[in-house]
């Protein structure tokens, strides 16, 4: 188990990591380097001498590979007392742990595991094609989920998870982050792609073109030339 | 000094209390019971056996009386290392306790006071006419403040308050929070004055009904007859 010493006891940060491919809105999910199936969010703590978003900034990294630029937006906290800590503690320890290592229940570090923790919730969205899903020495396994197709998570982080989604679908108008989704480039079949799948509704192309140019936030390219039949489309992309 | 042993370390809760009276909002703020005008928002921490949400609540119940109904809405964390914090400790010591005092600085009380807190910030929304702002031993005074003449907070506490306010205003449609800060029966002009105070901008008053009633979660109730020589304007309640 990692040493624990440097940070503030009680406090938690998770991370719900949004990505986009094929229509699909995608969550980046790990399993627990434990026996069992325990699937769980990206997470991690805050060091003593480490502001929090900046610890929130190095569990995404860790977990994608990406230095630059990572967009995060605090949707929560959560922080009753059980949040089902409890009963996934005593299965992982069922599982994982014969009688003569149950000592190991009396060392420092595990008592700090076991105690109630508060948790501080963000998302970030990035660009899935940049990437890297990155195992570290707490998971075995790493990988994007359908968030349609979300397996039942430790604690209480479907529920985490449900939560920041809610958040991102009332605050799509709001930030440029659904854009992190995206290359630098694209068309505005590729940005409605986007809208419709993660608010689960069609738009009116037009009426939808129409909105996001008023929001005043778009560049017009050049026309993007595939060589198809069809119209070649504009390129759009966020103003500097 | 209180008894701290029961807390969780380094995790405060801070409350922005907001009233409205007289096209005024108004923020509930308190005086430290110590030499010097620190002025603070009404703030505390979390018993290890309470949710974070009944801690928010004990602190807006012990400062405003009011015991039932309390809405709260978290709008963010603050978690930098510094937080002004050293800066505000040291000058409420030199201002209060004489050389010969300072061996307090070695308690274990002192001591927990003086490590970094991660803040968790939720406002409330309250009837003016319903609270009877309350000292706790903590505090010298505690009084009402029009929301633009605020005096200098300790800490980070006028971002927080100002971080507090933009999410009250960004959210004002979405919650039915809004409706706290009035009687139970109220015409639509005293609700148009309570948007216009908060907004900071006036509306068209048919509109701006329009607007209300669109959102399908008021009862209009009988006329509010003054006997004045003016049309009598109807009454509306939140629908239960």
């Amino acid at each position: 188990m990692e040493d624990v010493t440097n940070y503030i006891n009680q406090i938690s940060i998770d991370c719900v990591i949004f990505g986009y491919e094929d229509r699909q809105l995608k969550v980046l999910l790990l399993k627990l380097n434990y026996k069992g199936d325990f699937y769980s969010l990206p997470s991690g703590f805050i060091y003593q001498h480490e502001d929090i978003e900046l610890a929130a900034k190095r569990v995404v990294r860790e977990r994608t590979g990406i230095c630059e630029d990572i967009n995060l937006q605090h949707f929560n906290v959560f922080g009753n007392v059980e949040r089902k800590r409890k009963e996934f503690l005593e299965k992982l320890i069922a599982l994982n742990y014969s009688n003569a290592e149950n000592e190991q229940k009396s060392s420092a570090t595990y008592q700090w595991f076991t105690n109630r923790f508060v948790t501080i919730g963000y998302y970030s969205l990035v660009n899935i094609k940049n990437v890297v899903p990155t195992l570290t020495e707490r998971d075995s396994s790493i990988d994007w989920f359908n968030i349609n197709e979300v397996p039942e998570l430790i604690m209480d982080y479907n529920q985490v998870l449900k939560d920041a989604y809610q958040n991102l679908q009332a605050n799509i108008d709001k930030s440029k982050s659904i854009f992190s989704l995206l290359p630098e480039q694209f068309t505005m079949k590729e940005l409605l792609d986007i809208y419709e799948t993660i608010l689960e509704k069609t738009f009116v192309s037009t009426n939808f073109q129409k909105r996001m140019l008023d929001l005043g936030i778009l560049e017009r390219l050049e026309k993007k030339y595939t060589g198809a039949k069809n119209k070649a489309p504009y390129l759009y992309r966020l103003k500097k």
